[in-house]
């Protein structure tokens, strides 16, 4: 599992005389073993840490919490574990018998596994401070946000995700759609749509991000609250699920019975400048090229101009590289997946933003998110 | 806002003659500030760090990630910031005409913050290394683990808290009991119980723990799945909602139809347990001798005795100070909230856990869980 980013990881270390290294970053850690721990009710009280991967020559180890009594996390890690460079080291803490250790064997854990000689690098920013002075008699690099131009392409093994995840997104949509209705609150669509994903997936899913009706002061995003939808009122429907570590993302606007006039113009202008930004995924276009034509699309309509970026990358987290900003100047390539989100809003009265998924291939943008846009 | 905490921690790190202190664990900045970040789709991708308290001779400084689109973080801390002892500083670091900097960002905020002059106290297993790495000018005392006693006792603010938030709970349970049916999956109760409970609640809550039938093999907890439940199934529903940063907790057994007599005898043995447990919530009951207490009920009864701890407080997280576990020699204290939870389980056929809720009280227990354990 995720063997080529670990080659993609080694061989980017190797090029800087790096032999070892520590990754903590939640997004590298997943990137790099696929071991997605869950999030929904914060981080692990007992896990101190994040999970750690340490890299030492070519050999990968995750070093991750794992209750005596709640199985599941090295359960989870075994598809990593049974790849020929992947290992598992699992630390508890919590017994009946004794006082709550977990940060001690954490750390006992981390030695008994980091053996430093040399220059060693470091995501410094997630690492603590217990851990990393384990690392300071070697020689410390900062490697910070070096995996994230790696995450950009994904692999067959991530699109296989991402297209499932997708899937689930849209049966999200679906639901979000038929609950949407006067005298409904955000909340309720909410918890129709969270509650269909989750009942297709199976099991327990994240879900982000906004549910908000348009004459919410802060109709761009946000999280569902009680506010009522009103008679000729937008909904905005942006949805994250997040499947085995992976994000989808994607949104919709819907609306209490019929469009008024200038809510059907300004869906169909959004739906066109989506339908631009989607013919621009190519390989070889430039992120703020895309960035400026979406832009000025939206402006040239009449309209004020979305304060939010146009799109982004997504995979182990919900915005990755590439972002589609004003300044970006990365090329596109083949093999990313990008969001796209142009929307046109007038705060307290009504909104629109809808957004797609999409794959950049040689042979042409392939849309990932399926579910009706009208 | 959580001005007694405050105070508390600051005569603490007085006597022992701590005149600064970082605080990073979740815990302790929630504890310290009642400042509660969304936590349901994991950590924040751009605040890179979770929310940091300096402490400077009587005075709080939460440092805390804000986005300039996605509005709230500084609007929900504000409650703190308004105490004569409490400031906010922010940073961003997420902008559309540059590169994000939100690590750089948080390092030039907590610098603006943090002139170290002497004897600091840090969270050293949370605060990372980059951050650390900035106190090493003083002299440096790890206080792990400090603020975990003085939790114990809750104020009056967190008690009205508790309160509501077990009332949200007792929405659950019934929503819970109402959907437990032959054919229906765990997942399907569960989204019946979340959707009740953000329904009442009128926004998005955070959900933990357990939802599982009795002839999965590890019926003891887990995660709702697609597991249906059967003619005679028990169903274990254990529910912490997390609203304003603090947990509940409490966990009810359901079943499919009648009960057998196996399962009706079972059931009756653990509420008798569980108000043995109750009754023994005094102050000056040491923690190890309800555990005991209890454990030996259950094995009287002829049954295996469950496998995990008899109980455990809560506040903001879902295990707090006092375990009641066979070491702990701990004394019960007015003001602390228990939680009870004996169980009997036989794995893969049928099990049962009942679980209250229970403030001490001079004048006796009061328990704060109400829906019907029957």
């Amino acid at each position: 599992m995720h063997r080529e980013q670990r080659q993609q990881t080694h061989d980017l270390l190797r090029q800087h005389g790096i032999q070892q290294a520590l990754f903590a970053r939640p997004e590298s850690t997943k990137w790099l073993t696929g071991f997605a721990p869950p999030v929904q009710t914060g981080p692990n009280l007992y896990a101190t840490s994040y999970p750690l991967v340490w890299y030492d020559g070519g050999q990968f180890t995750l070093i991750v919490f794992e209750s005596p009594t709640d199985h599941g996390y090295v359960e989870l890690a075994a598809p990593f574990a049974n790849d020929a460079d992947g290992h598992v080291v699992a630390y508890t803490g919590v017994r009946l018998d004794q006082p709550i250790s977990s940060a001690d064997e954490l750390l006992a854990a981390f030695k008994s596994v980091a053996k430093v000689s040399g220059k060693v690098g470091v995501e410094r920013a997630y690492v603590s401070d217990q851990i990393a002075h384990e690392l300071y008699s070697g020689e410390v690099v900062a490697i910070d946000g070096w995996l994230e131009p790696l995450r950009m392409i994904k692999t067959a093994e991530e699109l296989d995700t991402l297209r499932r995840n997708f899937a689930l997104t849209d049966i999200g949509f679906a639901a979000a759609r038929a609950a949407t209705a006067v005298g409904k609150r955000e909340i309720d669509v909410w918890n129709a749509t969270h509650g269909a994903i989750q009942a297709a997936a199976g099991c327990r899913v994240p879900l982000g991000n906004d549910c908000v009706v348009g004459h919410r002061q802060a109709n761009i995003g946000g999280w569902p609250l009680d506010y009522e939808i009103r008679a000729n009122d937008s909904l905005i429907v942006d949805l994250s699920v997040i499947l085995d570590g992976y994000w989808s993302d994607g949104c919709r606007t819907y609306y209490a019975g019929e469009r008024t006039q200038k809510q059907e113009k300004m869906h169909r202008t959004a739906l066109d400048a989506l339908d631009l930004a989607i013919s621009l995924a190519r390989p070889g276009t430039v992120a703020r090229d895309i960035d400026q034509s979406v832009r000025a699309f939206i402006a040239d309509a009449g309209y004020p101009v979305y304060p939010h970026h146009t799109g982004h990358g997504v995979g182990v987290s919900g915005h990755e590289a590439p972002r589609i900003v004003p300044y970006n100047e990365e090329v596109i390539r083949e093999g990313m997946v990008l969001m796209f989100e142009p929307g046109i809003y007038f705060p307290g009265e009504t909104g629109v933003r809808i957004e797609d998924a999409v794959l950049v291939k040689s042979s042409g943008p392939e849309v990932l998110t399926h579910h009706d846009k009208l």
